[in-house]
């Protein structure tokens, strides 16, 4: 089998691997679907975030199952599956708590840009789909694996509610869906930061009400000018940098929320700041797990199409290119066939 | 009349200052029943806090209204009050939101360690008693000024619910009443952070169901033995020192809630390592103002007794007494009676 291995800043090989095997009577073999390059690839991509040695990329991933270990019990060969970026065990005090992707016995996937991948904690981590979907909604689908849960989580994590008021900093495929799932949890007012049109019409599309180009302080003024002086009572910081940090907590109200989905890279914050900010603060790798059950119906069903994030498609073995599209922002994502 | 100033590093005096008067239509007068020396004040008396010259001190304040401006309608003359340490209009989009210690017209009170107080913003900021309470009430009733008022919110921003694993770190008069607090709202578990006798009586007495001595990464290491390996529930972090900080950032489990209301003294924390720890994080000037009401009822009814944090009382001339037995530990905290 070939797979995707990063050997340095933008030098990304699609070559030769091991054929994935069952390792853990608690894994399962699947063949994939559909695999993606999601933002946080490109820290590595770019050279911004240490490698050690040459690196299997990808942790977005559905696909169909081959092989079971012998003590799975919750799938089985033949099944349409989708699993989280991060394993889970969904049985430890954190998984039950509802945050599986701090479970107990959490690998973080790798390896899944190739056309076979083994996934450790089968029962845990993967969920199966009524049926073998068709192709259509396999990219709505394979957004749930990471993209969608984690704008999904951002939304949830800044406590958007009927009629709340939303800001999102980030226009990356997370920042986009963090609008989709604010409109799916009813927000009234929806303010993306985007200075992209591509972008910003894809924020429209998803619900977004109005649109920010302005970034940092300015950015910050025109979101207190939108909000009467008072600043929004939920922003969704998707990107990691200093900057869209410090943007996404001087947004908020007093008393407001800030959720932050990117892993955030050189983020230092000043505790007296925050103190007086008087805003909620929470963040971290989106516990995908737990909104999966809910996401594939929203797919399956017809009620949301988050697809509409992958605006390139190519076959697995033009990785490179896909990773390209997105370090230059030609593409906001790009889907993978093997 | 004679009032409290800071003029340096243990240098405190109490010398002829203005006597108050209504400065704006907005004010009220009250002479005082009771102050007190604050956790907070040490920060500058220690001159861990810089001071620009002399600096009128005291923010804890009850007693009985003199005079009030003529916009005042919700207070008169005669009655008992207790008043925020941060002023509030009370009906500003922040206020209404219960953050009254943001609000947009706030200031924070000081010149209250004396015999007669001017406050601001009468209205929005004091809360009648039914009558004049008896003089064993005083106490308690001047707790919710600030101390009582700030371990609420620090439970109340932690989330403590019927049933939570609770801890708190600082054993000051705040984490002592935030220990109060945090058996009135429920929890099951309370596990108080100290080594000093006396106090850890009184937390037990208020509700501590353990007592955790270690400090750092011992005492993290004794919390995650206490629950099981998983983490508190609830985290009331009020000291505001960076090992107090990621002391009650660490003892919380994954999704877990951690509240700070000591006002951070160079704390700095890392975006990443905040990410990866998973837990909510709220704090800030406690909002006062929002629980007056619930907790002056609280205390008149003697459903709780937070005077208790008072273990000694001075005349208000000798203020600096009461300064240098809380400097030195030998109070938790000094009341002061004109």
């Amino acid at each position: 089998m070939k797979g995707t291995v990063l050997y340095g800043p933008r030098d990304l090989r699609f070559e030769d691997q091991p054929d994935p095997q069952i390792e853990q009577p608690t894994d399962a073999i699947i063949t994939m679907s559909a695999t993606c390059v999601c933002g946080s690839d490109l820290w590595p991509y770019r050279g911004l975030q240490p490698i050690n040695g040459p690196t299997p990329m990808g942790h977005e991933y559905c696909g169909i199952v081959e092989e079971v270990g012998s003590a799975v019990r919750s799938v089985k060969p033949g099944q349409f599956v989708i699993g989280s970026f991060a394993t889970s065990d969904n049985t430890c005090p954190n998984c039950h708590y509802g945050y599986q992707s701090s479970c107990m016995h959490r690998e973080f996937m790798t390896r899944a840009q190739a056309p076979v991948l083994r996934v450790p904690l089968a029962d845990g981590t993967l969920v199966p789909t009524p049926g073998v979907p068709s192709d259509d909604l396999l990219p709505g689908l394979l957004t749930a694996s990471d993209v969608l849960g984690t704008g999904w989580f951002a939304a949830d994590a800044a406590n958007v509610k009927s009629g709340s008021t939303v800001v999102v900093v980030g226009d990356g495929a997370v920042g986009l869906l963090g609008v989709l799932s604010a409109k799916q949890m009813g927000a009234e007012r929806i303010i993306a930061m985007s200075r992209h049109d591509k972008r910003q019409k894809l924020a429209r599309e998803f619900g977004a009400t109005d649109i920010v180009t302005e970034r940092g302080d300015a950015g910050v003024d025109r979101i207190i000018d939108l909000t009467n002086g008072v600043g929004a009572d939920s922003v969704l910081e998707c990107v990691g940098t200093q900057e869209s940090m410090m943007q996404a907590i001087h947004a908020a109200r007093a008393g407001g929320y800030v959720s932050f989905v990117g892993v955030p890279h050189g983020v230092q914050l000043d505790g007296q700041q925050l103190f007086f900010e008087h805003v909620h603060l929470h963040g971290g790798p989106a516990p995908v797990r737990r909104y999966l059950p809910e996401l594939i119906d929203l797919v399956l069903n017809g009620k949301i199409n988050p697809g509409r994030v992958f605006d390139l498609t190519l076959p697995v073995e033009q990785v490179a290119e896909g990773y390209r599209a997105m370090d230059e922002r030609r593409a906001i994502k790009s889907l993978l066939r093997p």
